[in-house]
Protein backbone atom coordinates (compact mmCIF):
# COMPACT_ATOMS: atom_id res chain seq x y z
CA UNK A 1 0.00 0.00 0.00
CA UNK A 2 1.30 3.11 -1.32
CA UNK A 3 0.33 6.70 -0.63
CA UNK A 4 2.26 7.97 -3.59
CA UNK A 5 -0.15 10.54 -6.03
CA UNK A 6 -0.26 9.35 -9.46
CA UNK A 7 1.32 11.81 -11.62
CA UNK A 8 0.55 13.25 -15.04
CA UNK A 9 3.64 15.87 -16.27
CA UNK A 10 3.45 18.16 -19.29
CA UNK A 11 7.01 19.45 -20.37
CA UNK A 12 10.20 17.43 -20.29
CA UNK A 13 12.75 20.54 -21.19
CA UNK A 14 16.64 20.69 -19.66
CA UNK A 15 14.87 21.07 -16.19
CA UNK A 16 11.48 18.98 -16.68
CA UNK A 17 13.49 15.90 -17.96
CA UNK A 18 15.41 15.17 -14.99
CA UNK A 19 12.75 16.85 -12.35
CA UNK A 20 10.02 13.82 -13.77
CA UNK A 21 13.23 11.42 -13.45
CA UNK A 22 13.94 12.06 -9.94
CA UNK A 23 10.22 11.56 -9.31
CA UNK A 24 9.69 8.63 -10.85
CA UNK A 25 12.71 7.21 -9.31
CA UNK A 26 11.33 7.81 -5.83
CA UNK A 27 8.51 5.35 -6.35
CA UNK A 28 5.78 8.18 -7.85
CA UNK A 29 4.44 6.91 -10.56
CA UNK A 30 5.00 9.63 -13.42
CA UNK A 31 2.99 9.40 -16.86
CA UNK A 32 4.41 12.59 -19.41
CA UNK A 33 3.87 13.96 -22.40
CA UNK A 34 6.03 16.58 -24.13
CA UNK A 35 5.93 18.16 -28.16
CA UNK A 36 9.83 16.56 -28.62
CA UNK A 37 9.41 12.05 -29.06
CA UNK A 38 13.53 11.92 -28.07
CA UNK A 39 12.48 13.92 -24.54
CA UNK A 40 9.94 11.42 -23.77
CA UNK A 41 12.52 8.59 -25.21
CA UNK A 42 15.51 9.92 -23.04
CA UNK A 43 13.36 9.50 -20.03
CA UNK A 44 11.79 6.14 -20.43
CA UNK A 45 11.37 3.41 -18.80
CA UNK A 46 11.14 5.70 -15.49
CA UNK A 47 8.75 7.56 -17.11
CA UNK A 48 5.71 6.41 -18.99
CA UNK A 49 5.22 7.98 -22.24
CA UNK A 50 2.00 10.13 -23.46
CA UNK A 51 0.56 10.78 -27.10
CA UNK A 52 -1.12 13.77 -25.82
CA UNK A 53 -1.38 15.97 -23.06
CA UNK A 54 -4.97 14.79 -21.83
CA UNK A 55 -3.25 11.28 -22.04
CA UNK A 56 -0.67 12.29 -19.03
CA UNK A 57 -3.10 13.71 -17.37
CA UNK A 58 -6.01 10.93 -17.32
CA UNK A 59 -6.33 9.63 -13.76
CA UNK A 60 -3.32 11.83 -12.69
CA UNK A 61 -3.64 12.47 -9.25
CA UNK A 62 -1.62 15.62 -9.45
CA UNK A 63 -0.80 16.99 -12.81
CA UNK A 64 2.73 18.89 -12.89
CA UNK A 65 3.49 21.26 -15.73
CA UNK A 66 6.89 22.48 -16.51
CA UNK A 67 6.79 24.20 -19.59
CA UNK A 68 9.18 27.40 -20.83
CA UNK A 69 6.29 30.22 -21.03
CA UNK A 70 3.01 31.46 -19.70
CA UNK A 71 1.72 31.53 -23.15
CA UNK A 72 2.27 27.59 -23.22
CA UNK A 73 0.85 27.57 -19.54
CA UNK A 74 -2.57 28.51 -20.98
CA UNK A 75 -2.08 26.64 -24.16
CA UNK A 76 -1.61 23.30 -21.90
CA UNK A 77 -4.28 23.95 -19.73
CA UNK A 78 -7.00 26.13 -21.94
CA UNK A 79 -5.54 25.08 -25.39
CA UNK A 80 -7.67 23.33 -28.58
CA UNK A 81 -6.20 19.90 -26.91
CA UNK A 82 -6.23 21.66 -23.42
CA UNK A 83 -6.53 19.64 -20.37
CA UNK A 84 -8.71 21.34 -18.18
CA UNK A 85 -12.15 19.55 -19.44
CA UNK A 86 -10.28 16.56 -18.30
CA UNK A 87 -9.28 17.04 -14.61
CA UNK A 88 -11.60 16.39 -11.62
CA UNK A 89 -11.97 18.76 -8.63
CA UNK A 90 -9.67 16.80 -6.42
CA UNK A 91 -7.00 17.18 -9.31
CA UNK A 92 -4.09 19.45 -7.64
CA UNK A 93 -2.28 21.62 -10.76
CA UNK A 94 0.98 22.01 -9.48
CA UNK A 95 2.64 25.25 -11.76
CA UNK A 96 6.48 24.27 -11.14
CA UNK A 97 7.17 26.93 -14.48
CA UNK A 98 8.99 30.12 -13.90
CA UNK A 99 5.86 32.08 -15.70
CA UNK A 100 5.41 34.68 -13.12
CA UNK A 101 2.42 35.94 -10.45
CA UNK A 102 0.15 37.28 -13.15
CA UNK A 103 0.09 34.30 -15.04
CA UNK A 104 -0.61 31.76 -12.08
CA UNK A 105 -3.41 34.59 -10.78
CA UNK A 106 -4.74 33.79 -14.49
CA UNK A 107 -4.72 30.34 -14.56
CA UNK A 108 -6.40 29.98 -10.90
CA UNK A 109 -8.86 32.25 -11.75
CA UNK A 110 -9.61 30.11 -15.38
CA UNK A 111 -9.37 26.87 -13.26
CA UNK A 112 -12.03 28.00 -10.41
CA UNK A 113 -14.79 26.23 -12.35
CA UNK A 114 -12.52 22.58 -12.71
CA UNK A 115 -10.57 22.49 -9.81
CA UNK A 116 -9.26 25.03 -7.02
CA UNK A 117 -6.58 23.14 -5.94
CA UNK A 118 -3.38 24.88 -7.85
CA UNK A 119 -0.13 24.58 -5.95
CA UNK A 120 2.23 27.26 -7.00
CA UNK A 121 6.23 25.91 -7.05
CA UNK A 122 8.93 27.16 -9.65
CA UNK A 123 12.41 25.56 -8.90
CA UNK A 124 16.12 27.23 -8.66
CA UNK A 125 19.10 25.17 -8.89
CA UNK A 126 19.92 24.26 -12.78
CA UNK A 127 20.24 21.23 -14.07
CA UNK A 128 22.64 19.69 -12.53
CA UNK A 129 20.63 19.86 -8.70
CA UNK A 130 17.58 18.97 -10.92
CA UNK A 131 19.25 15.74 -11.49
CA UNK A 132 20.37 14.50 -7.92
CA UNK A 133 16.96 15.92 -6.57
CA UNK A 134 18.54 18.77 -4.51
CA UNK A 135 16.79 21.97 -6.33
CA UNK A 136 14.90 25.12 -4.26
CA UNK A 137 11.39 24.53 -4.48
CA UNK A 138 9.26 27.74 -3.79
CA UNK A 139 6.23 26.39 -2.89
CA UNK A 140 2.79 28.49 -1.98
CA UNK A 141 -0.83 27.17 -1.58
CA UNK A 142 -3.28 25.81 1.32
CA UNK A 143 -1.79 23.00 3.70
CA UNK A 144 -3.81 20.26 2.76
CA UNK A 145 -2.66 20.64 -1.52
CA UNK A 146 0.80 20.89 -0.73
CA UNK A 147 0.50 18.16 1.68
CA UNK A 148 -0.91 15.85 -1.00
CA UNK A 149 2.36 17.02 -3.46
CA UNK A 150 4.65 16.70 -0.46
CA UNK A 151 5.83 13.13 -1.65
CA UNK A 152 7.00 14.99 -5.24
CA UNK A 153 8.86 18.01 -3.57
CA UNK A 154 10.73 15.38 -1.46
CA UNK A 155 11.84 13.94 -4.30
CA UNK A 156 13.23 16.96 -6.43
CA UNK A 157 13.88 19.68 -3.58
CA UNK A 158 16.92 20.33 -0.99
CA UNK A 159 14.68 22.35 0.06
CA UNK A 160 11.01 23.34 -0.38
CA UNK A 161 9.99 25.86 1.76
CA UNK A 162 6.18 27.37 2.08
CA UNK A 163 6.46 30.91 1.29
CA UNK A 164 2.98 31.90 1.23
CA UNK A 165 -0.79 30.45 1.57
CA UNK A 166 -1.67 31.63 -2.18
CA UNK A 167 -0.71 30.49 -5.83
CA UNK A 168 1.42 33.40 -6.90
CA UNK A 169 3.74 33.68 -3.69
CA UNK A 170 5.46 31.36 -4.74
CA UNK A 171 6.37 33.27 -8.48
CA UNK A 172 6.83 36.34 -6.37
CA UNK A 173 9.61 34.69 -4.56
CA UNK A 174 11.05 33.25 -7.44
CA UNK A 175 10.65 36.41 -9.18
CA UNK A 176 12.93 38.30 -6.65
CA UNK A 177 15.30 35.13 -6.97
CA UNK A 178 15.78 35.88 -10.65
CA UNK A 179 16.06 40.02 -10.42
CA UNK A 180 19.11 38.87 -8.45
CA UNK A 181 20.37 36.24 -10.80
CA UNK A 182 20.05 38.35 -13.26
CA UNK A 183 21.13 41.18 -11.88
CA UNK A 184 24.79 39.46 -10.57
CA UNK A 185 25.24 37.87 -13.49
CA UNK A 186 25.43 40.95 -15.70
CA UNK A 187 27.37 42.87 -12.62
CA UNK A 188 29.86 39.55 -12.66
CA UNK A 189 30.35 40.56 -16.68
CA UNK A 190 30.44 44.17 -16.16
CA UNK A 191 33.31 43.83 -13.84
CA UNK A 192 35.62 41.19 -15.38
CA UNK A 193 34.97 43.29 -18.86
CA UNK A 194 35.69 46.28 -16.73
CA UNK A 195 38.94 44.03 -15.27
CA UNK A 196 39.71 43.45 -18.86
CA UNK A 197 39.80 46.97 -19.89
CA UNK A 198 42.08 48.18 -17.49
CA UNK A 199 44.87 45.28 -18.35
CA UNK A 200 43.84 43.35 -15.30
CA UNK A 201 44.59 39.28 -15.52
CA UNK A 202 40.47 38.81 -15.25
CA UNK A 203 41.43 35.06 -13.95
CA UNK A 204 43.37 36.17 -11.14
CA UNK A 205 40.00 38.83 -10.59
CA UNK A 206 38.13 36.32 -10.50
CA UNK A 207 40.36 34.14 -8.08
CA UNK A 208 40.92 37.32 -5.67
CA UNK A 209 37.35 38.53 -5.78
CA UNK A 210 35.72 35.46 -5.74
CA UNK A 211 35.90 35.60 -1.51
CA UNK A 212 35.66 38.11 -0.53
CA UNK A 213 33.19 40.86 0.25
CA UNK A 214 32.42 41.13 -3.18
CA UNK A 215 31.48 37.42 -3.79
CA UNK A 216 28.35 35.76 -4.92
CA UNK A 217 27.27 32.97 -5.97
CA UNK A 218 26.73 34.16 -10.16
CA UNK A 219 30.58 35.97 -10.08
CA UNK A 220 31.71 32.84 -9.02
CA UNK A 221 29.95 29.86 -11.31
CA UNK A 222 29.03 32.15 -14.54
CA UNK A 223 32.12 34.40 -13.74
CA UNK A 224 34.34 31.16 -14.17
CA UNK A 225 32.60 31.04 -17.86
CA UNK A 226 33.65 34.08 -18.71
CA UNK A 227 36.75 33.54 -17.14
CA UNK A 228 37.16 30.23 -19.89
CA UNK A 229 35.20 31.97 -22.88
CA UNK A 230 33.00 29.15 -22.66
CA UNK A 231 29.93 30.36 -24.36
CA UNK A 232 28.82 27.92 -26.68
CA UNK A 233 27.22 24.83 -24.83
CA UNK A 234 24.96 27.01 -22.67
CA UNK A 235 24.17 25.51 -18.71
CA UNK A 236 21.79 28.41 -18.59
CA UNK A 237 20.83 30.70 -22.16
CA UNK A 238 20.66 33.90 -22.00
CA UNK A 239 16.99 33.80 -23.48
CA UNK A 240 15.83 32.70 -20.06
CA UNK A 241 16.69 35.88 -18.60
CA UNK A 242 15.33 37.35 -21.25
CA UNK A 243 11.88 36.22 -20.00
CA UNK A 244 12.45 36.28 -16.81
CA UNK A 245 13.57 39.62 -16.44
CA UNK A 246 10.99 40.45 -18.36
CA UNK A 247 8.32 38.83 -15.37
CA UNK A 248 10.61 40.89 -12.69
CA UNK A 249 9.65 44.28 -14.52
CA UNK A 250 6.38 43.62 -15.01
CA UNK A 251 6.05 42.25 -11.62
CA UNK A 252 7.73 45.10 -9.98
CA UNK A 253 5.04 47.07 -12.44
CA UNK A 254 2.04 45.70 -10.78
CA UNK A 255 3.71 46.53 -7.30
CA UNK A 256 4.58 49.86 -7.58
CA UNK A 257 8.09 49.27 -6.96
CA UNK A 258 11.25 50.60 -9.01
CA UNK A 259 13.86 48.13 -9.84
CA UNK A 260 15.90 50.53 -11.67
CA UNK A 261 18.80 47.83 -12.00
CA UNK A 262 16.77 44.60 -13.29
CA UNK A 263 15.78 46.98 -16.04
CA UNK A 264 19.12 47.87 -16.92
CA UNK A 265 20.13 44.04 -16.76
CA UNK A 266 16.63 43.16 -18.55
CA UNK A 267 18.63 45.57 -21.05
CA UNK A 268 21.15 44.10 -21.51
CA UNK A 269 20.14 40.93 -21.79
CA UNK A 270 17.07 41.70 -25.06
CA UNK A 271 19.82 43.53 -26.43
CA UNK A 272 21.49 40.21 -26.44
CA UNK A 273 19.08 38.01 -28.03
CA UNK A 274 18.32 40.98 -30.65
CA UNK A 275 22.46 40.31 -31.77
CA UNK A 276 21.62 36.94 -31.78
CA UNK A 277 23.05 35.27 -28.26
CA UNK A 278 19.92 34.30 -27.38
CA UNK A 279 21.65 30.74 -27.00
CA UNK A 280 24.33 31.10 -25.93
CA UNK A 281 25.12 30.78 -22.37
CA UNK A 282 24.28 34.08 -20.37
CA UNK A 283 27.58 34.47 -19.07
CA UNK A 284 28.00 36.02 -22.85
CA UNK A 285 26.95 39.50 -21.17
CA UNK A 286 31.04 39.43 -20.71
CA UNK A 287 31.61 39.78 -24.13
CA UNK A 288 28.17 42.55 -24.60
CA UNK A 289 30.29 44.34 -22.07
CA UNK A 290 33.50 44.69 -24.25
CA UNK A 291 35.45 41.69 -22.75
CA UNK A 292 37.41 39.97 -24.82
CA UNK B 1 68.01 43.25 15.83
CA UNK B 2 64.77 43.86 14.23
CA UNK B 3 63.92 44.16 10.43
CA UNK B 4 60.75 45.68 10.87
CA UNK B 5 60.54 49.39 9.31
CA UNK B 6 59.81 52.32 10.90
CA UNK B 7 56.13 53.32 9.55
CA UNK B 8 54.92 56.93 9.40
CA UNK B 9 51.09 57.53 8.93
CA UNK B 10 48.66 59.52 8.26
CA UNK B 11 45.05 59.04 8.59
CA UNK B 12 43.11 57.27 11.21
CA UNK B 13 39.38 57.04 10.19
CA UNK B 14 36.96 54.12 10.67
CA UNK B 15 39.61 51.74 8.93
CA UNK B 16 42.59 53.60 9.61
CA UNK B 17 43.07 53.60 12.93
CA UNK B 18 42.13 49.68 13.38
CA UNK B 19 44.50 48.93 10.90
CA UNK B 20 47.41 51.40 12.29
CA UNK B 21 46.34 49.30 15.49
CA UNK B 22 47.58 45.96 14.55
CA UNK B 23 50.55 47.30 12.39
CA UNK B 24 51.60 48.22 15.86
CA UNK B 25 50.86 45.52 17.65
CA UNK B 26 52.41 43.46 15.77
CA UNK B 27 55.82 44.68 17.06
CA UNK B 28 56.19 47.84 13.87
CA UNK B 29 56.85 51.21 15.20
CA UNK B 30 54.19 53.31 14.30
CA UNK B 31 54.28 56.82 14.33
CA UNK B 32 50.60 58.77 13.11
CA UNK B 33 48.68 61.84 12.33
CA UNK B 34 44.99 62.70 12.27
CA UNK B 35 43.48 66.12 12.57
CA UNK B 36 41.13 64.63 15.02
CA UNK B 37 42.74 64.77 18.33
CA UNK B 38 40.38 62.01 19.80
CA UNK B 39 41.33 59.32 16.72
CA UNK B 40 45.23 59.81 18.11
CA UNK B 41 43.99 59.16 21.39
CA UNK B 42 42.37 56.05 20.73
CA UNK B 43 45.09 54.08 19.58
CA UNK B 44 47.40 55.44 22.53
CA UNK B 45 49.99 53.96 23.57
CA UNK B 46 50.09 51.40 21.03
CA UNK B 47 50.46 54.00 18.26
CA UNK B 48 52.89 57.33 18.59
CA UNK B 49 51.27 60.59 18.17
CA UNK B 50 52.76 63.24 16.35
CA UNK B 51 51.19 67.21 16.09
CA UNK B 52 51.95 66.82 12.43
CA UNK B 53 51.76 64.97 8.86
CA UNK B 54 55.59 65.73 8.83
CA UNK B 55 56.17 64.78 12.33
CA UNK B 56 54.83 61.43 12.09
CA UNK B 57 57.05 60.48 8.55
CA UNK B 58 60.06 62.12 9.77
CA UNK B 59 62.49 59.34 9.82
CA UNK B 60 60.02 56.90 8.49
CA UNK B 61 61.05 53.99 5.99
CA UNK B 62 57.51 53.56 4.98
CA UNK B 63 55.01 56.25 4.92
CA UNK B 64 50.84 54.46 4.77
CA UNK B 65 48.25 57.28 3.70
CA UNK B 66 44.77 56.06 5.15
CA UNK B 67 42.87 58.98 3.75
CA UNK B 68 39.41 59.50 2.34
CA UNK B 69 39.72 60.78 -1.05
CA UNK B 70 41.95 61.87 -3.91
CA UNK B 71 41.93 65.60 -3.06
CA UNK B 72 43.02 64.27 0.89
CA UNK B 73 46.32 62.36 -0.82
CA UNK B 74 47.18 65.87 -2.72
CA UNK B 75 46.49 67.68 0.13
CA UNK B 76 48.75 65.12 2.76
CA UNK B 77 51.58 64.76 0.15
CA UNK B 78 51.87 68.34 -1.89
CA UNK B 79 49.56 70.68 0.28
CA UNK B 80 51.19 73.70 2.06
CA UNK B 81 52.06 71.54 4.79
CA UNK B 82 52.75 68.58 2.50
CA UNK B 83 55.20 66.12 3.25
CA UNK B 84 56.54 65.42 0.22
CA UNK B 85 59.89 67.43 0.76
CA UNK B 86 60.45 65.70 3.93
CA UNK B 87 60.43 62.10 2.35
CA UNK B 88 63.95 60.60 0.87
CA UNK B 89 64.41 58.32 -2.23
CA UNK B 90 64.51 55.35 -0.20
CA UNK B 91 61.16 56.30 1.46
CA UNK B 92 58.23 53.93 0.90
CA UNK B 93 54.74 55.61 0.03
CA UNK B 94 52.22 52.98 0.39
CA UNK B 95 48.82 54.32 -0.53
CA UNK B 96 46.04 52.59 1.20
CA UNK B 97 43.21 54.52 0.77
CA UNK B 98 40.45 54.06 -2.06
CA UNK B 99 41.12 56.96 -4.16
CA UNK B 100 41.58 55.17 -7.85
CA UNK B 101 43.89 54.85 -10.30
CA UNK B 102 43.67 57.97 -11.52
CA UNK B 103 44.64 59.81 -8.73
CA UNK B 104 47.73 56.85 -7.76
CA UNK B 105 48.70 57.33 -11.12
CA UNK B 106 49.50 61.33 -10.64
CA UNK B 107 51.00 60.68 -7.12
CA UNK B 108 53.73 58.30 -9.28
CA UNK B 109 54.05 61.54 -11.47
CA UNK B 110 54.42 64.35 -9.08
CA UNK B 111 56.72 61.95 -6.55
CA UNK B 112 59.00 61.33 -9.41
CA UNK B 113 61.42 63.69 -8.04
CA UNK B 114 61.01 62.80 -4.22
CA UNK B 115 60.91 58.85 -4.76
CA UNK B 116 60.31 56.21 -6.84
CA UNK B 117 58.81 54.02 -4.45
CA UNK B 118 55.62 53.90 -4.52
CA UNK B 119 53.27 50.86 -3.59
CA UNK B 120 49.50 50.63 -4.23
CA UNK B 121 48.02 48.91 -1.38
CA UNK B 122 43.66 49.64 -0.95
CA UNK B 123 42.01 47.27 1.35
CA UNK B 124 38.62 45.38 1.43
CA UNK B 125 36.96 43.95 4.40
CA UNK B 126 34.82 46.33 7.01
CA UNK B 127 36.00 47.62 10.35
CA UNK B 128 35.72 44.23 12.04
CA UNK B 129 37.95 42.28 9.58
CA UNK B 130 40.69 45.64 9.65
CA UNK B 131 40.53 44.99 13.62
CA UNK B 132 41.47 41.63 13.94
CA UNK B 133 43.87 41.69 10.68
CA UNK B 134 41.84 40.00 8.26
CA UNK B 135 42.17 42.31 5.21
CA UNK B 136 42.20 42.08 1.81
CA UNK B 137 44.57 43.86 0.56
CA UNK B 138 45.08 44.35 -3.63
CA UNK B 139 48.93 45.32 -3.61
CA UNK B 140 50.75 46.61 -6.76
CA UNK B 141 54.09 47.79 -7.09
CA UNK B 142 57.43 46.81 -7.91
CA UNK B 143 58.78 43.18 -5.70
CA UNK B 144 62.00 44.99 -4.09
CA UNK B 145 59.02 48.18 -2.78
CA UNK B 146 56.19 45.17 -1.63
CA UNK B 147 58.78 43.14 -0.14
CA UNK B 148 59.61 46.56 2.28
CA UNK B 149 55.81 46.35 3.51
CA UNK B 150 55.46 42.91 3.75
CA UNK B 151 56.07 43.21 7.11
CA UNK B 152 52.87 45.93 7.11
CA UNK B 153 50.62 43.29 5.00
CA UNK B 154 51.49 40.53 7.42
CA UNK B 155 49.98 42.85 9.97
CA UNK B 156 47.30 43.78 8.58
CA UNK B 157 45.57 41.24 6.02
CA UNK B 158 44.40 37.69 5.93
CA UNK B 159 45.10 37.81 1.74
CA UNK B 160 47.74 40.25 -0.01
CA UNK B 161 47.72 39.24 -3.36
CA UNK B 162 50.22 41.04 -5.94
CA UNK B 163 47.52 42.39 -8.55
CA UNK B 164 50.27 44.14 -10.87
CA UNK B 165 53.63 45.44 -11.21
CA UNK B 166 52.73 48.93 -11.57
CA UNK B 167 50.93 51.84 -8.86
CA UNK B 168 47.41 52.16 -9.69
CA UNK B 169 46.83 48.16 -10.29
CA UNK B 170 46.12 47.70 -7.01
CA UNK B 171 42.98 50.60 -6.90
CA UNK B 172 42.25 48.85 -10.70
CA UNK B 173 41.41 45.74 -8.79
CA UNK B 174 39.74 47.48 -5.62
CA UNK B 175 37.62 49.58 -8.70
CA UNK B 176 36.67 46.08 -9.70
CA UNK B 177 35.64 45.16 -6.13
CA UNK B 178 34.01 48.33 -5.67
CA UNK B 179 31.83 47.91 -8.83
CA UNK B 180 30.25 44.06 -7.53
CA UNK B 181 30.09 45.21 -3.62
CA UNK B 182 27.88 48.64 -5.23
CA UNK B 183 25.84 46.65 -7.58
CA UNK B 184 25.11 44.36 -5.15
CA UNK B 185 23.98 45.98 -2.32
CA UNK B 186 21.53 47.79 -4.61
CA UNK B 187 20.83 44.91 -6.32
CA UNK B 188 20.04 43.62 -2.75
CA UNK B 189 17.94 46.72 -1.79
CA UNK B 190 16.10 46.49 -4.94
CA UNK B 191 15.04 42.76 -4.40
CA UNK B 192 13.71 42.96 -0.75
CA UNK B 193 11.94 46.18 -1.78
CA UNK B 194 9.94 44.48 -4.25
CA UNK B 195 9.36 41.67 -1.71
CA UNK B 196 7.51 43.76 0.46
CA UNK B 197 5.51 45.46 -2.45
CA UNK B 198 4.36 42.03 -3.63
CA UNK B 199 3.17 41.08 0.57
CA UNK B 200 5.68 38.66 0.60
CA UNK B 201 8.12 38.14 4.36
CA UNK B 202 11.05 39.65 3.69
CA UNK B 203 13.05 37.78 6.51
CA UNK B 204 11.50 34.47 5.15
CA UNK B 205 12.80 35.68 2.07
CA UNK B 206 16.38 36.48 3.01
CA UNK B 207 16.51 33.17 4.43
CA UNK B 208 15.40 31.63 1.53
CA UNK B 209 17.22 33.55 -0.86
CA UNK B 210 20.46 33.56 0.68
CA UNK B 211 22.06 30.40 0.00
CA UNK B 212 21.07 29.31 -3.40
CA UNK B 213 21.96 30.79 -7.03
CA UNK B 214 20.79 34.32 -5.82
CA UNK B 215 23.23 34.19 -2.90
CA UNK B 216 25.99 37.18 -2.39
CA UNK B 217 28.29 38.57 0.62
CA UNK B 218 26.32 41.37 0.13
CA UNK B 219 22.73 40.17 -0.07
CA UNK B 220 23.84 38.11 3.77
CA UNK B 221 25.18 41.00 5.06
CA UNK B 222 23.45 44.20 4.29
CA UNK B 223 20.30 42.33 3.90
CA UNK B 224 20.08 41.22 7.28
CA UNK B 225 20.51 45.31 8.04
CA UNK B 226 17.58 45.91 5.76
CA UNK B 227 15.67 42.94 7.12
CA UNK B 228 15.92 44.49 10.71
CA UNK B 229 15.60 47.99 9.30
CA UNK B 230 18.86 49.15 11.49
CA UNK B 231 20.26 51.93 9.33
CA UNK B 232 21.30 54.70 11.82
CA UNK B 233 24.40 53.21 13.31
CA UNK B 234 26.38 52.84 9.94
CA UNK B 235 28.71 50.11 9.46
CA UNK B 236 30.01 51.75 5.90
CA UNK B 237 28.17 54.58 5.50
CA UNK B 238 26.08 55.50 1.79
CA UNK B 239 28.20 58.37 1.13
CA UNK B 240 31.48 56.07 0.69
CA UNK B 241 29.60 54.07 -2.46
CA UNK B 242 29.12 58.11 -3.74
CA UNK B 243 32.66 58.22 -3.86
CA UNK B 244 33.93 54.63 -4.50
CA UNK B 245 31.15 54.52 -7.88
CA UNK B 246 32.34 57.35 -8.68
CA UNK B 247 35.57 56.14 -9.62
CA UNK B 248 34.38 52.78 -11.19
CA UNK B 249 32.54 55.31 -13.30
CA UNK B 250 35.17 57.43 -14.33
CA UNK B 251 37.53 54.25 -14.33
CA UNK B 252 35.26 52.73 -16.83
CA UNK B 253 34.95 55.46 -19.01
CA UNK B 254 39.14 56.21 -19.17
CA UNK B 255 38.87 52.11 -20.24
CA UNK B 256 35.90 52.73 -22.41
CA UNK B 257 34.15 49.88 -21.16
CA UNK B 258 30.21 50.17 -20.44
CA UNK B 259 29.19 50.10 -16.92
CA UNK B 260 25.63 50.74 -17.34
CA UNK B 261 24.45 48.75 -13.93
CA UNK B 262 27.44 50.53 -12.17
CA UNK B 263 25.89 53.59 -13.48
CA UNK B 264 22.33 52.76 -12.54
CA UNK B 265 23.66 51.67 -8.78
CA UNK B 266 26.06 55.06 -8.91
CA UNK B 267 22.31 57.06 -9.30
CA UNK B 268 20.60 55.41 -6.69
CA UNK B 269 24.23 56.42 -3.98
CA UNK B 270 23.50 59.96 -5.37
CA UNK B 271 20.20 60.18 -4.82
CA UNK B 272 20.62 58.79 -1.12
CA UNK B 273 23.08 61.53 -0.38
CA UNK B 274 20.87 64.48 -2.13
CA UNK B 275 18.27 63.02 -0.04
CA UNK B 276 20.44 63.74 3.52
CA UNK B 277 21.16 59.72 3.96
CA UNK B 278 24.99 59.90 3.31
CA UNK B 279 26.03 59.34 6.88
CA UNK B 280 23.41 56.33 6.99
CA UNK B 281 24.21 52.94 6.82
CA UNK B 282 24.51 52.17 2.78
CA UNK B 283 21.88 49.59 3.26
CA UNK B 284 19.29 52.60 3.24
CA UNK B 285 19.19 51.87 -0.91
CA UNK B 286 15.93 49.16 1.19
CA UNK B 287 14.08 52.50 1.55
CA UNK B 288 15.24 54.35 -1.38
CA UNK B 289 13.99 51.85 -3.36
CA UNK B 290 10.14 51.69 -2.25
CA UNK B 291 10.92 49.14 1.02
CA UNK B 292 9.02 49.87 4.40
Amino acid sequence: MSTAPTVGWVGLGAMGAPMALVTARAGIPVTAFDMNPAALEAVAPDVTAAATPVDAVRNADVVVIMVATGAQLDQVLFGEAGIAPHLGPETVVMVMATVGPVAVDRTVELLREVTTRVVDAPVSGGTARAATGDLLVMVSGTEADVETVRPLLDAMAAHAPLVGPAPGDGQRMKIVNQLLCGVHIAAAGEALALADGMGLDIRQVHEVLGTGAAASFMFADRGARMVDGSFDDPKSALDIFVKDMGLVTEAAGEASRPVPLAETAAALYRRGSEDGLGRKDDSIVYRLLGGT
